[in-house]
């Protein structure tokens, strides 16, 4: 069962990311909670897999800093489209611990100049994540319980039922947006207590009682291939 | 040749976009002409093959229309990670003729409100796509003419050597922020004259003695899956 559902994440063609899904959150950055979910996308090669040696989120220059942002990752079993929420949950396989990592003076810069906000959310390193839980571990993904520290001081911990759009709906919403294929990722949004992490510091986030996985930050390392 | 460059598309986990390439496509629609290349993502759910008996762009509800962006794409044969200007040519697999289709509505309320782009670009069918040109015919893909017809009546026209940011320097640029795989598609930006195309018409768009392509617009219709 594991190792089946850590399998659907090599088949992974992208990663669909869900703004501003809590409240606290949305009004801790200044932003409206919003009517509908606010989606993005990262690529799969921006994921960055706990446990391996070499497990650090790289910083690329000229920043000192990045903002962690936890997150509940729904990982897809089969392709998806027009899902009704009902049968939403026929759809997952499994769930994983995520770090929605971003650049907040370039997404801010982006947002004011209404771009993208592929420079503040798709660098590599930029979506840290666990093993992935199979489903039935996880029996209801609205009763969890996220958090996050930086350097062993806590800064996010919320419950999942504070989500504002709930795992079935997104998986109902995306799936009318653009077709789900098996191993694809939805980060499910953040609750407050967003900041910056720096070069040096050490990130450990779970789920209370399913899973943890530690992350270090560190410079990135540009080295020119030929 | 042809069947292994066609091959790479199958092995694709992204679509970069850049917008704003051509200085007058950044005009017709009151953008600065950028510094850096704009780059957004497309998912590789948003492909639409030319040459399937059922190609065709769909309109979801409520639009009657999208807008048309005739684009050169590049395909990458292999990961490219920091790659150099000097040597970005050897990643390049083949090129093929793709629409950058665009919910131009859609777009304009994301951009007021400094949200992504992903309603207006990422959607199912969003992408068409002609089949992939093998690197050996396309020496220099700064000398080629890309146009399109609505219709049969010619909207755009325009020599690729127009383009603000070369696809060498793209492809260094764009492996510097996000590691490039192997069929990942960089889609090179528009040259001016994009416009909407509406339910019933059909599109033809090409290289001009290299390639192309047709596809119909369509309502799209929503057949929920159980
Ligand atoms: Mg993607
Ligand atoms: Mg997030
Ligand atoms: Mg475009």
């Amino acid at each position: 069962m594991a190792a089946a559902a850590q399998r659907l994440l090599s088949a992974s063609t992208k990663i669909v990311g869900v703004g501003r899904n809590y409240v606290a959150h949305a009004k801790e950055l200044g932003n409206p909670v919003p009517k509908e979910p606010v989606l993005f996308l990262k690529p799969t090669s921006s994921f960055l897999h706990a446990g391996v040696a070499t497990a650090a989120v790289e910083v690329p220059e000229p920043l000192e800093s990045l903002h962690h942002e936890v997150e509940l990752a729904v990982v897809i079993s089969r392709r998806a489209r027009d899902v009704p929420e009902a049968s939403a949950m026929d759809f997952v396989g499994g769930y994983a611990l995520a770090l929605d990592m971003t650049a907040r003076d370039l997404q801010s810069v982006a947002k004011s100049a209404g771009l993208p906000w592929t420079l503040a959310k798709a660098q590599d390193t930029f979506t840290p994540i666990s093993a992935v839980v199979p489903k039935s571990a996880i029996p209801n993904p609205d009763d969890l319980e996220l958090w996050l520290k930086v350097d062993d001081e806590l800064k996010q911990k919320g419950p999942t039922s504070d989500m504002i759009f709930k795992v079935p709906f997104l998986i109902s919403y995306i799936s009318s947006i653009m077709t789900l294929m098996e191993g694809d990722v939805i980060l499910t949004g953040t609750p407050e207590g967003v900041g910056p992490v720096r070069i040096g510091q050490k990130i450990k986030a779970g789920i209370t009682g399913i899973i943890e996985a530690e992350f270090d930050v560190q410079r990135r390392n540009r080295t020119f291939s030929a």
